[in-house]
């Protein structure tokens, strides 16, 4: 099952692909895609067509994103929400399965515990996809919340729900 | 020159499209995307499909989408981000100039204060309107964007400012 992690910003989306057989994980790739532009709609559509790219070349099983938290100010909230707007289109219009964690649960997933540091995260995603080179945080971030992912999809009687339509 | 006015919005989304001729307007359409499902991607999905179809229809030469004043809830917030961030995608898809105006700088082009009563600016949407019949308030705030965005399209030295890559 090849699964796609996305960790949505509106500057920066980071993006992870792993394939997970049972409990053994593979990396397959990893990157950001940075928004072009200065007016919100340009920087929407090349987001919009990056992240596209990104399931034309690797055609993900199943998606992930990263639940937000709305503890920052209003205006980076709405910016975020629109980022994140996009995170969900574009798998939805692939029609896989799409799951949503939020970043504590991530955190406790890959590293053990809710609250870890982001090194920490870095570390045991290095450690559960050997010989991984990762493009940045967002992209770490990304293929934390993939292997996420891959753990509850695996784990009995949490099979995925379909939310695409064509799922 | 056709105009799409777009009102953001997870549940509902307006839209309301004018043929401005010089300082005529005509009523041409006017509607809402209604969120189909329960799981916010599929949302998402079927108001992109939906707003994807007015553009098909209508192909309008110039869109506007109501900015947002980020004075509700932060959950509030995030939503309505989600839903804006494709009421700017579609119109970037198309490539074609977007606008994007206050609540106020709206009323006050429309009604000619700004914090007029949504009674005053339906009222005023049908007096530029003849004849139109309006298929409910999102739909009534959408043709006022419109109205608005035509305002300032024709207005002198305020040339519309391509914004999708296409345009």
């Amino acid at each position: 099952m090849r699964v796609l992690g996305i960790d949505p910003g509106l500057r920066n989306m980071g993006w992870g692909v792993i394939e997970a057989d049972g409990s053994r994980l593979t990396h397959i790739a990893n990157g950001i895609c940075h928004s072009v532009g200065t007016e919100l709609p340009e920087r929407l559509l090349s987001l919009h067509e990056q992240l596209t790219d990104v399931f034309n070349r690797f055609a993900p099983d199943t998606a992930a994103v990263e639940q937000t938290f709305v503890n920052k100010d209003a205006v980076g909230t709405l910016k975020l929400g629109q980022a994140r707007g996009i995170a969900l289109l574009v798998p939805a219009q692939a029609g896989i399965p799409i799951g949503e964690y939020a970043p504590n649960k991530v955190k406790k997933t890959v590293v053990g515990v809710g609250h870890a540091a982001k090194v920490q995260v870095d570390h045991m995603v290095r450690m559960q996809l050997p010989g991984v080179e990762i493009n940045g945080p967002d992209a770490a971030d990304a293929l934390a919340i993939a292997i996420c992912h891959a753990h509850y999809a695996r784990a009995p009687g949490m099979a995925l729900k379909a939310k695409g339509t064509a799922a």
